[in-house]
């Protein structure tokens, strides 16, 4: 028997629940530890073996884990976690500030390489899968265009937003892709879209008592950045309703190329994705990545890896065999 | 400046005449030569610079050639020639007698990797895309379920089944999938299928003067493998109609993957293709797995490969930088 991949967690938010879930599908994986900075006594792990520890002792567990999935927030967590753990394990983070992946990525390659460990940063849907798809159809497909639409999906920072607005007690933001500019897309005609013609906002309010739901409506509307340039709806629902029916965090979306070949023939190439939970499904992408972080390690790949740098076997459990026998 | 990478394709069929197409959109790329069975002086080929040789004297163009595009049919052409040119070339074909791949591999490997040489096979959408996309959504979500439809497409065998009934003087057949139960897989109810309910056959057929056609159509609706287990439909057309609406090879498929994570969360993964023309798509995947080839011998990294073993970075044309800035 080959023994099992064995895996850490740091923190245990939406996330870090999720990675759980995920390893308990996966055979050829264990859970060792569940780091956090919490009091670790706190934390109600229902998996027999598996220690919930302080973040702070983590050092003491290299020889124990193979692989370490960071489940902390791309704001402040991982900049500075990822660095720090890829000096002593191999990593897996979902580091999803796009705008800042060269430099987060510089930083952990240095430490990543300096102590020979391998480090994939920015695993998930997207980036991640949606990054591969972005790259594989233009390399495949040279001349056209890619569009990326985002959702049915709950927004983090645009339910931040509408909860910020005076008058409202709660509340949660769909961003939904607008099927008009789909179909166009998916025709072949590759159409000039901006980001605002591409999605549409949906929000669910539940109102204070007496708030002027008028005034909260326009204001929403009308809110710079956020509201103004999209085409905007606001529901007002009572405060059961929103806990009955907008708890999950489903979220998806779609990668579409409309490529030409020859005398003008369209090929459109298509990924998308309908998760009825985000951070369950992102989680799922970052357990598998950690089996090819686990396999570059033995290889002797050091440093810090994209998803580009990944291929396909490296993430599947299946051996190389039955892959080209039963899935090729 | 880089050199570019140069590229043979033997065999000009539909494929070949695709890789043509496909080289022309990628300027990292240069064609240098077209290997043909037949006559070289009766090839038209409009591109400067670029020699038609007969196949016998490909050996030649081993210092001229870095990746040999082989064009060929899976039933008799490559069997032979993918080993036979993998012992001077790097190669990538599209081999798709997905029963035999095992045995194909082998053989591939074994010439490949004695010469030092890289040759990936089975490239195009199904095998290639379709089946990174199966594997990689399995590795991703362990539990569930993946179902692969393919059309709207001319099926190459379907057309000569029926073109072989009597009173047939002429016809085409369509596989389309069956959207009820693609929407039923969409749902996340992972149903069980049959081939045969998941797609139906269209039939476009010019009869023969004063040929019995209803006596066509039953013999085509009962002829078994090929149309008594489906919802199969019989139209009548034109010569005129039939050159006019059906001279296009156009093709493509849906992978969807319904999983399950969590208590029960659905989380559906697609990819699909909508192909004007078929093998000129497929001729594209086959130039972007050139690159490939070209990347993994350059590394030493010989033997026969699949589209298992290659990272997404490997098939582009941009830097690694430039994929982590921009696509990520």
């Amino acid at each position: 028997m080959t023994s099992k991949i064995r895996l850490g967690i740091v923190g245990y938010g939406n996330l870090g629940k999720g990675a759980v879930e995920a390893i308990k599908q996966s055979p050829d994986m264990e859970l060792v530890a569940v780091f956090t900075r919490r009091d670790p006594e706190s934390l109600v792990l229902d998996i027999p073996g598996v220690k919930a520890v302080h973040i702070s002792d983590a050092s003491d567990y290299q020889a124990e884990i193979d692989v370490m999935l960071l489940c902390g927030g791309s704001a402040t967590d991982l900049p500075e976690q990822t660095p720090h753990f890829a000096s002593m394990f191999n990593t897996v983070d979902s580091f999803d500030t796009h705008a800042k992946i060269p430099e987060f990525y510089q930083a952990v390659n240095e430490v990543a390489t300096k102590h020979n460990k391998t480090a994939i940063i920015s695993v998930g849907w997207d980036p991640g899968l949606f990054s591969i798809n972005r790259v594989m159809a233009e390399a495949i497909l040279p001349s056209g265009e890619t569009y990326t639409f985002w959702g049915k999906g709950l927004s983090q920072g645009h339910s931040d937003a509408v909860r910020r607005v005076e008058g409202v007690k709660n509340g949660v933001q769909y961003t939904i892709p607008a099927e008009q500019a789909i179909e166009k897309v998916r025709s072949g005609a590759n159409p000039e879209l901006t980001t605002s013609e591409k999605h549409r906002r949906v929000c669910y309010i539940v109102a204070e008592d007496g708030a002027d739901k008028a005034a909260i409506e326009n204001e929403i509307k009308t809110m710079p950045n956020y509201f103004a340039d999209y085409d905007t709806e606001v529901n007002f629902i009572s405060a059961e309703e929103l806990a009955r029916d907008h708890s999950k965090a489903p979220h998806g979306g779609f990668v579409i190329r409309g490529g030409n070949t020859g005398e003008n023939n369209n090929q459109i190439y298509e990924f998308s994705l309908k998760l009825d939970s985000n951070p369950e499904f992102t989680a799922s992408v970052l357990v598998a990545y950690a089996r090819a972080a686990y396999r570059l390690s033995n290889e002797n790949q050091f440093g810090a890896k994209t998803v580009y740098d990944v291929a396909p076997s490296y993430i599947s459990p299946r051996s190389a065999e039955e892959l080209r026998r039963d899935y090729l």
